[in-house]
Order: structure tokens, then sequence, then C-alpha cells
């Protein structure tokens, strides 16, 4: 088989029949050679999760006109890695997740399955992108963001980036008229403050449903947040190597004294 | 209730009926007030991994004499929102997770469950640590890895650290007279090679499971893998802001002429 365009993995975790990956293989697939390998289910909130205690099945499917699709059993980062070693013999050129339904933006990036499984891409030395739409809804309007996704990826192909790169992208809910362009940004500082909603079942037994809401913590400016809510669609760099060197730092002057332990 | 002693607040993710976890819970018990919330199975593997589509259960338990425990069906991540919200209505003074039977160093903090329940404590503004041992045996001999969990846990408590502050410690598979001391690190460069291993069942549908050999890239000096090939315990703190300011860098001068899409 020859390869004559550039290959782009597409992935995702909302599963392979959310309509985000549809909007995006439509946005990209004259830009390169589509392959398609997919969660079976939706796999929000997965994180980085991977598949070690169960094996996992693996299926070429026919969903997308003209497009090779293949649905597994694992995780988006399970898919991935099935990607590389089982479908592809070669590096593809980009790695693109989404589009999700719903935020990842700031520290939404460690909770996604979507950042999850392009890290996952990255660490394998395939330039990733995650792209994100902050509209929950299955019936969400894709429209801006497959401009994005397109631009993007059309930037990422044209300029060599590092193998590594990693760019979580989140697009806002706006118009055309609206919407303001795309900046690059800094990961905000914010949490989600839980509120566990306390049910009893028929038999008497509790259970917890989570929910909770999204706590904006982050003072400064130039973060993802700032920007999606300024209607423009945030790009923050992401690495992973979480090594925090300021603390570290702190630990090797502070610590010395049981550095010696026996 | 009054609270004189410092709260611990124990979690894993190999269930609360691995003998890591009560090692861990052995080795601190006299310097606070150990509170234990832990999965009620096995979740390595893990990661970020969050339950959102499905309710959670919490019960308090009887495990570990004289300790107040709780286990959940939830993820390592799910236990410590549980903890914080339900079980604690205070910041615990640290969350000390593990000991996981299995190592964490270098890029395996991105998959592990014991390094994520500790994540989403720092993200809660309290002082965490992962601990994992280099012996995924269920029988391993936690005798130094304890010594070490005690030595970090009591400089914890006497050394207010940053809130944010984040530790993964990785133990060796030593004896007292290997064992170096404790080396603060940086996170290799390191990933996991992928190897399926295909195999047909009764109904003759392939299935795989996920297999592979730990490949370290990094050329350089101060890593977790160098010191704990050494006979260290390493120590690296970690960060949750995942921003890679030189790309971002690279992207603010390059990418000009997509920031105006419209």
């Amino acid at each position: 088989m020859t390869i004559d365009k550039p290959v782009l993995l597409v992935t995702n975790d909302d599963g392979i029949a959310a309509p985000g990956i549809r909007a995006l293989i439509e946005a990209v697939k004259d830009l390169g050679k589509v392959i398609v390998v997919a969660p079976d289910s939706p796999q929000s909130g997965m994180g980085h999760a991977v598949t070690i205690g169960e094996p996992l099945r693996l299926y070429k499917v026919q969903v997308f006109e003209g497009i090779e699709a293949w649905e597994s059993s694992g995780t988006p980062v399970d898919c991935v890695k099935l990607a590389r070693d089982i479908i592809l013999s070669y590096k593809p050129a980009l790695c693109l997740s989404g589009i999700n339904h719903g935020a990842n933006h700031s520290i939404n990036v460690i909770y996604s399955g979507t950042m999850s499984a392009a890290m996952e891409a990255a660490i394998e030395g395939v330039p990733s992108v995650g792209f994100s739409l902050l509209d929950y809804r299955h019936d969400a309007d894709f429209t801006i963001a497959q401009d994005v996704a397109r631009t993007i990826t059309k930037k990422m192909l044209e300029q060599a980036l590092p193998d590594h790169t990693l760019l979580n992208v989140n697009i806002p809910i706006v118009t055309k008229e609206t919407f303001k362009g795309i900046k690059i940004c800094r990961q905000a500082d914010a949490k989600w403050q839980e509120e566990f909603d306390k049910r009893v079942d028929p038999r008497g037994q509790d259970y917890y449903w989570m929910t909770g809401k999204f706590v904006n913590r982050d003072k400064g400016t130039g973060t993802d947040v700032e920007a999606l809510a300024e209607n423009y669609a945030s790009v923050v760099p992401v690495k992973f190597d979480l090594t925090d060197h300021t603390i570290k730092a702190k630990l090797e002057m502070d610590w010395q004294d049981i550095s010696g332990i026996q």
C-alpha cells in the first residue's frame, strides 16, 4: 500500500456513534487519509484509563462513507494503542480526538478521555490535538467547531511541530457573528466543586450521584477560561512531563536530612 | 468532635483489601488520625477516571483495627471526592495514596489510579503523596516502603508545604543492606511499548490482551528511573498545570495568521 496523503488518526471518547466524531471527520477528510479507531460506547470521564485486567475487542466497522473505521471495547487510550500497534504499521501524521460534546478546558484536561487519547498519541511521538465544544447536547451545532478543527489541522500539517506536541482546543458556543477567533492560552487554575446528591434505592440503601459546579480560582490573564468567555476558541499546548521544578528545588534544599535514610 | 491529631486521608487503587494499603496504615497510624476511603475492588490503570454515568455506593466498613474506614464502588478519584465532600467536613492535613503494588515512576504517573487519587486531593488544596513499590506481587515485602512512607509523611507534617504539593514516591525492591536512601528527582521521559497478544475465543472471534515493555528514552541524569536503578527511593514533585510554555511561545509566534479566523 502506498501512502500519498498524510494519515489522520481520528478517535474520541463519546463513542464511534457520537455526532462530534462525525463532524470532525467531515471537517478534515479532504486534508488526508482518515482512519478512525474509537470506543464502541461512550467513555466520558475515563481520564487516562487503560484496560489491563480484561481483553479488548476490535472490529472493523462501516460507519462513515468511504472511511476506514474500527471500534473497540476499550478506553480512548486503548484505542490509540490498538491503532498504533495493530491497525497501522507506521506513524500517522497527526492524531485528532473529538469533537467532544462538552468542555475540556482548564483542569478538565486531566479527567478527559478526549485529551488522554491525544496525549497517548503524543507520547508515541505523533503530534496530536483534542477538540471540545462547550455544548454537552447530543444535537449540538458543530459548525464553528468544524471550522476551527479544519484550520488547526491544516496548520499542523503545513508546519512541522515537535513530535510530542499536544494541543487542547476548546470552542465556545457562538455563531459566525459572535465568534472572535483562535487564541493561544495557558491552562486556567480551576477545579470542580462536587456536590453529591444522596438518594435511597428501593432496598433502602444509600447511593450518590456526583454533580458539581465549576470554580475558576485563576485571577490572572491569558487563560483558556478567559478566552472562551470572550468568545475565542482556546488552544493550550499540553505536556506530559509533570515534574514540578519549583517544589523540586525547594525539596532539594529542605529535605537534605532525609536523603540519607537507611 | 475535636480534632487533636492531624487527619491523614488514606486511599489507594488496588482496593481496600490490598496488602499495600494495610502496610501504609501500619506505617503512619501513630502520626495522626487515619481515615481510609478506598475502592471496594482493584482499580489499577484507571488513571484520572471519574464516575459520572452511574451512581456511587459508599459504605463504612470494619477492616482495620481501630481505624475509621469506608469503601466505595467508585474509582480512586471518586473516593477522594467522596471523602472530601461526604465524610470529612474539613480539609485533612495530608492525603496518602498506596502503597501501590507496582511501579508508578516516569510516564506511569498519567496511567496511575494511585497518583490520580493523590492529584485529586492536591487540586482540593490538600498536600498529597502517592507511594508505589516496584513489586507487583500480592505478597510483596513492604518493609522498606513502610520506612520511606513514614519518613516522608513525618517530614510533610513537620514542614508546611504548598497546598498543591503532590509527590510521586517510588520504592525499589531492596533490602535494608542494599537500600541507598531517598532522592528528589525529575520524571524520566519513558513510555510503554505495547505488544498485543491476539487470541481467538471459543466462538471464533478475535480478542487482544495488552502487554508491553517499558522503554526509558531519557538519556539525561536526575530521573526517577535512574535513582530507582541505583537502589534509591525516588521522589518526583508533580504538578497539574500541564501547560507546555515552550510550545505556547512557538505558537504565539508562528500561528499569528490563524488567530484572526472568523
